[in-house]
């Protein structure tokens, strides 16, 4: 099968490097980017030459960003060309759009790359679906953050501290905000909630991050057997579902507490089957560059995502109700002044709300959902 | 597709209630049992009306045991049937001649459900294995176990006294050494082995099991940071590999430590995706009839798993040489004569070479390999 692969940073580069070293059956036959950057033979600065091709039958876009890649996918897709994405944030904008033009041409979209890099998420959610519904998920989709706080934990670091580090390795990205306010972690959460419970996910999901997280505060849980990691967290229940995005409490003992580096873990709870957890490298050139390759595989073989999103279940927050602790004034050892507050029974939605209202007067406030597990 | 069931027991209760209640495409039309238990009217004690029965596209083996599950299997082959097994001890010992008998009839062999229960374990090697070698692999792959040492963990119990309990709650067998001393795990490294370095795994593969673990050895490790998990694990290289059954020492903060109940977890390394992890239930009617069932789904779509050991890579155990610690006499905390002793840089070979040493002496002796990153 010929592909042509649209943006040639970190992951275009990826997939034509696996592609070119392992993989007979496919061929990237043109590579689309800036004039700048076009000078091998197959780079051309022309979309237009990749649509007007009808030799290439699939587009892989590593571009980024929410245009031109969604004029781009809406354009291969409606000239028939199967589209592989890793581009989180234009699948959760357009989803429904995407979904609605595969259809009509009958081009397959894929969309593994775009949760959890290298693991086999939206394939594993796929398939389970075949037998079982699924009840909930829940894990850590950002391996910035838990680099962050697993660095925080491992050396008694602070905040401020691990992230300029995390810039420096290239983990996080000079403007961190997309990936410490949880907006990273937000469009994973509505594509998983989106496939996990068909239904073209409200853009309304509660989000918190952790840049408020403090040393202070890992120290404050770590002496009560806890752990604190950014979560995605859905369920579906009666024909009604929630998602949200919060810092959560964990046991120290638990297997989520315990992700090291910036690796992520998703779980998916099936009815038959149980629990199933998902572990592998999030992000990164060859696993993020695999996860693409591994969908054109699949395409080329026939298989084609089913995604139906006509009949999908009601927003209903409710179903997430826990306890929440919120963290007031300074959390510096030294001033000592921090005040922990346990908030009983509230939904993710009304807890982000008393999280508003705390900002207000303290900007350096921190909440974070109690894991039932964790009482 | 019309489906055969050979044997209704756990496993198999479990593979018809999933096709009754959820699958469409599929119909179990046969199930075979003792003439004792055959009641309902799509039973038989005749294996033979199956085979006789061209409408019968697929046979779901979960009669376990060796004999006739071998005979029964192979004729199904051979007569073009598809076999889904769950079936470890008998894929273990005949994998090659399933294989041969698969290809020359084009029929599909599908294990999934003999590793792993209903983990996408089996599914998810093949399916790296499209692009990626695989380095190694390595985990908890059996319930029982598992289960045993995290229950000594919470409770401070001692190994009978939970052997019993799981007894009791059906977690373990009247006659428990196939888990505790690592049988079982043995045959899904083998397994496990075969698909992933593509190789006819040799059956000499050092096996040592957990039966003399006693909860002074599980303190003293405690009190390093460490715990023990009876692992299997395997690794190729430059055309050789290595694969070893063995209670190994893990840093408390690692995943696998903090497995808990009868989970399984399983890693496999692979060149361009690095590791990935997958974790669930390793056993029970329903997680196992899911993964029989999409196994089943995966060949009426017309996916067939493709096994081929003609150019396999050479046995080499000293691939899997690392520390070890020895404890020999009493390790009751009462007599506190106890003695841990480290032995350097042994394979797996020579480590159950010293062991079976010291047992000829101490009875009651335990040897664990020292995971490098837990030293």
């Amino acid at each position: 099968m010929r592909v042509a692969v649209l943006g040639f940073g970190t992951v275009g580069r990826g997939v034509v490097d696996i592609i070119d070293r392992c993989v007979e059956s496919l061929e990237v036959t043109k590579i689309v980017d800036l004039p700048q950057n076009c000078s091998g033979l197959r780079m051309t600065p022309s979309f237009d030459e990749v649509i007007q091709d009808d030799s290439i039958e699939a587009v892989v876009e590593c571009m980024g960003g929410i245009e031109p890649a969604h004029s781009f996918i809406v354009q291969a897709l409606e000239a028939g060309k199967h589209v592989v994405t890793s581009n989180k944030a234009v699948v959760a904008q357009y989803f429904e759009e995407f979904v609605a033009a595969a259809k009509a041409s009958g081009a397959g979209l894929a969309i593994e790359a775009s949760v959890g890099g290298g693991i086999p998420w939206i394939a594993s959610i796929a398939k389970l679906r075949r037998i079982d519904e699924v009840s909930s998920f829940y894990g850590i989709l950002n391996g910035t953050t838990n680099y962050i706080i697993d660095q925080m934990n491992k050396h008694g670091a602070d905040f401020d501290e691990v992230l300029a580090q995390a810039q420096e390795l290239g983990y996080a990205e000079r403007d961190p905000s997309a990936d410490i306010d949880g907006i990273d972690v937000y469009n994973k959460a509505l594509i998983t909630a989106s496939v996990a419970f068909d239904v073209a996910c409200t853009r309304d999901i509660p989000v918190s991050g952790i840049r408020n997280l403090t040393k202070a505060d890992l120290e404050y849980f770590e002496a009560r057997g806890q752990s604190i990691k950014l979560l995605a967290k859905g369920v579906c229940k009666d024909g009604r579902y929630a998602v949200a995005v919060e810092p959560t409490v964990l046991d120290l003992r638990s297997v989520e507490a315990n992700i090291p580096d910036n690796f992520n873990i998703a779980t998916i709870e099936g009815a038959t089957v149980g629990p199933l957890k998902f572990y592998g490298q999030g992000a990164g050139s060859l696993p993020t560059g695999n996860a693409m390759v591994q969908d054109l595989l699949d395409l080329s073989e026939g298989q084609r995502p089913h995604y139906d999103f006509s009949r999908g279940p009601e927003w209903d927050p409710t179903l997430l109700t826990s306890d929440y602790i919120l963290r007031t004034g300074s959390a510096t050892p030294a001033a000592a002044a921090a005040h922990y507050e346990v908030l009983h029974q509230l939904t993710p939605v009304e807890a982000r709300a008393r999280l508003d209202e705390a900002l207000k007067t303290d900007p350096k406030a921190f909440l974070a959902a109690l894991d039932q597990e964790a009482h």
